[in-house]
């Protein structure tokens, strides 16, 4: 288990993912109150809001008001998510937001049709327009993504083979616009996979692009989340998107199913019992995570913030 | 990764866990309804009530009732528990639960004072007791348990040597009767273990006994239960304890922390998507979570039932 990294390094998706579901109802103030509370747990990097139409989406249609009342804190990258131009323009008009440019391909044809009304040829010849977009802005395009790389609900079992590609051509996009991605991110969007599927994915693109940075983006619809972080740590992963309380989430809300990233403070207390550097403080994204929970006004599927830190009880125990 | 079993053995706690922890509310009907749908999964050992004090247990009270209802499928091992005994004079007097012995002792003294309020030597005293008792009754005595053997909020970690040590006084306590244990347990009681500790201290009366089956029963109190089962099948684990639904945790109860064992179909899902069998038959275990939750009244903390088998969605998709 050698390949065990010694620091992880953790994107909070919390803010974005939690008040994207929870609709209009939660206050701008309280937004902030979380992205200021999260500032302070040691966290690096935190994407705080999408830009997307507040029809489709009323629980974002403050966005820029959160961007602009939250205090930023150094060292931190505070990100947004942006789907179009248009998106990725109110991103810019803040000033506030560390923008990163992404490449993003489909391991399901079928998925990328239901969700961009795109085939596979259309998707691919967007991304060196998408690396342009950003160039014109002075947007460095750093990061690639692979949605759906263990499966889907439409295609069922991606092939690893397919993902090793989809990350090739990513690469090959970039390189041919004269960038370098650093990292590419390997999204388990509909929960298909289990420690055996990180394993064989993960281990097949670390043998084709041996010094590529892997990020590993986990839903937790199926409870294996934690499960499948620690195969991506045993397989070197570095790199977690996670969300603060399991904010994201709705296991218990009508769509059945609906189940956001692995919780930030249950995979942070996995990596502190395993010896990995986190950067963050437990205890203080505890509080967050408590927060997070009165906030949105209903329990949050986080385990450790009823559970409690071990190394807070081993402080105890030792004073 | 070759230690990896082909085959797991899941002992169901649901029943027991569950309505133990759910007070008098639950009717009598209802819980033999549940251990009868259990009884058409595939499952081979199903605990189905505990024999204590009605007045500590309200949930327990009709514990006498529920085994003369239920309807027994052949290949199932039904199982009770009890603490002491006029708990196992109730349970012989059912006639109808396969009576095993069961030998334990503790890997933190503070916990046993607390919990049994006995030292260790009277834990230890009392095993050869318990081997007569169970002879007195022509009970088999093939199991151990270690309790704590991974940590313990009233004493922190547990040291892996000590592990061994335990595991290696309950064989000889067993031996010195004349009756040899099968298999061991190892309890992680208060959720200290993470899938290192699991590593440690599995991988450590690994060494020591390694002809010794060895079971892991795994809260879920901070999130890693699957986790910390997939490093247990990593070290060649092939007994896990579990409860449909994550019935018996309370995971947004009042009492703070308290979760169950990690959730029956969770778990037979990582399991069938690394291809270990399990037995089961996930759809149905599934149609069991359900009940449990409509039972009981409240969601239950599992995920599959909201999220789906992939199986299922495989087969589907196939068709």
């Amino acid at each position: 288990m050698s390949d065990i990294p010694q620091r992880v390094f953790i994107k909070e998706e919390g803010p974005r993912e939690g008040f994207q579901i929870e609709g209009a109802g939660v206050p701008t103030a309280r937004k902030i109150e979380l992205i200021d509370a999260l500032s302070q747990t040691g966290l690096e990097h935190i994407q705080i809001v999408s830009f997307v139409h507040p029809k489709l989406v009323p629980g974002m249609a403050d966005a820029e008001a959160v961007v602009a009342g939250f205090t930023p804190a150094p060292g931190i990258a505070y990100a947004g998510l942006w789907l179009n131009r248009k998106g990725l323009e109110r991103a810019i008009a803040t000033q506030r937001l560390d923008l990163q440019g992404k490449l993003t391909l489909y391991a399901s044809d079928a998925f990328l049709m239901k969700n961009q009304n795109r085939t596979r040829e259309q998707q691919l010849a967007a991304q060196p327009e998408l690396v342009r977009m950003y160039r014109d802005h002075g947007i460095p395009v750093r990061t690639g993504f692979v949605t759906a790389a263990f499966g889907c609900n439409f295609e069922g079992d991606a092939a690893p083979s397919r993902v090793v590609d989809l990350v090739g051509e990513l690469l090959a996009i970039a390189e041919a616009e004269g960038e370098r991605l650093e990292l590419v991110g390997l999204g388990d969007t509909m929960a298909w996979a289990s420690p055996a599927s990180i394993q064989r994915v993960v281990g097949m693109v670390r043998d084709a692009y041996p010094d590529l940075e892997l990020s590993l983006h986990l839903h937790d619809t199926r409870g294996l989340g934690l499960a499948n972080a620690y195969a991506g740590l045993q397989m070197g992963v570095r790199h977690f998107d996670a969300a603060v309380g399991g904010l994201g989430g709705c296991p218990f809300a009508a769509h059945n199913g609906a189940a956001g990233n692995i919780c930030t403070e249950d995979f942070v207390l996995m990596c502190e019992e395993m010896g990995i550097e986190t950067g963050v403080d437990l205890e203080k994204l505890l509080e967050c995570a408590r927060l997070a929970e009165d906030i949105i006004g209903h329990p949050l599927p986080g385990k450790v913030k009823q559970g409690g830190s071990l190394m807070a009880m081993r402080r105890k125990l030792a004073s």
